[in-house]
């Protein structure tokens, strides 16, 4: 099973490694990082380079897509060769999915439209706008297209995914070996759990980065 | 602050990037990738290159360091410059931390000597063989050092680091903006939890890597 994980400039690291640690374990998995043109391509932050080592124009198919978000989605959904690569993968994939606001990315590329889907929680309503129909919930299924909310979230869509591609036994097995039994030290991880404030503090600041600087 | 997060040859991605999405997002993190030498580094199942920005000679200190774990493990415990840079580092630093097998590169450094800490579940006999005081939690405090239990649990140790580093309405706010309010399809994460076949099947299988072929 060919899975091909786009990577593109200010990327959030975990939307795209919390997938990647799960499915790359599913028995056959053929992983590949993929990007405009091979080589480095840099987080959000600055602090982080990973290696894409295949250009979308060497990949075109896979069973499995996978689009993450990040502050760098505002460019990667403007247009452009990505865009068309995502809408061309997308035509014979058997599952093409995103993590956070990689859905905006899908949905730039025409792949939700009236879709039900899910992105970071600041992003919905950008998500409506640009024709899904956004859904809070922490992963989506549409027929073939899964969506998680941010960042973290893609571990347990792949999770499911791995149960639907490979059945439960396989799912669980992996969330044993990656040990899987979160245990958050506050229950703050959604608008509708965090103390107000804090989800005020992150509405009011620059969308997804959450520095509190 | 200074985060120095060791890479090695066949580590485990998401042991380094969990922390890394939560870490990065301290008011005033300068967080660096650091390994033996400067440049590339491949992760376990060779389907991923991370650049290391710094080499060990470079990073002579730092507040936070964390050590992840992964087959590689081994051969990084094994002796040499990069076991002589964790001992050195640990002098100095505010937080010495590891998240999965890096609990046993830490130990082979003399640095959890009679220390209470935790590994991979796989792992914890071994921790015990290196001179540590093996704990079946998920987070383990003792004193300045932090161990977290298999690959997906750096994520919670980064969030209670977080919060002892800059105080809970901080760590909640990163909770928030990472969206971790996780939401696993099964209740497998742990060998207490998950069905007895699953846990003897991995048990069987070469340790850590989970490859059901």
């Amino acid at each position: 099973m060919r899975i091909a994980i786009l990577l593109y400039d200010r990327f959030t690291a975990l939307d795209a490694i919390g997938p990647y640690e799960v499915l790359s374990r599913l028995p056959g998995a053929e992983l590949e990082f993929v990007a405009a043109e091979r080589g480095e391509v840099r987080t959000d932050n600055g602090m982080l380079t990973l290696i894409a080592e295949r250009s979308i124009a060497e990949v075109p198919r896979a069973d499995v897509l996978l689009v993450p978000g990040g502050p760098g989605e505002v460019a990667a959904r403007a247009g452009g060769p990505v865009l068309d690569w995502v809408r061309s993968l997308h035509e014979t994939t058997t599952w093409t999915t995103s993590v956070c606001t990689g859905s905006l990315i899908l949905a730039a590329a025409g792949v939700l439209e009236g879709r039900r889907a899910t992105s970071h929680w600041l992003a919905l309503e950008q998500l409506a706008a640009l024709g899904a129909e956004p859904v809070s919930e922490r992963v989506v299924f549409d027929g073939k297209i899964v969506t998680a909310a941010g960042v973290s979230a893609g571990i347990d869509m792949a999770l499911q995914l791995a149960a639907s591609v490979a059945g439960e036994r396989v799912a669980q097995a992996i969330q044993l070996g990656v040990e899987y039994d979160p245990q958050p030290p506050f229950d703050a991880g959604s608008p509708s759990k965090a103390p107000a404030e804090i989800v005020q503090l992150l509405r009011g600041h620059s969308r997804f980065e959450a520095q509190l600087t």
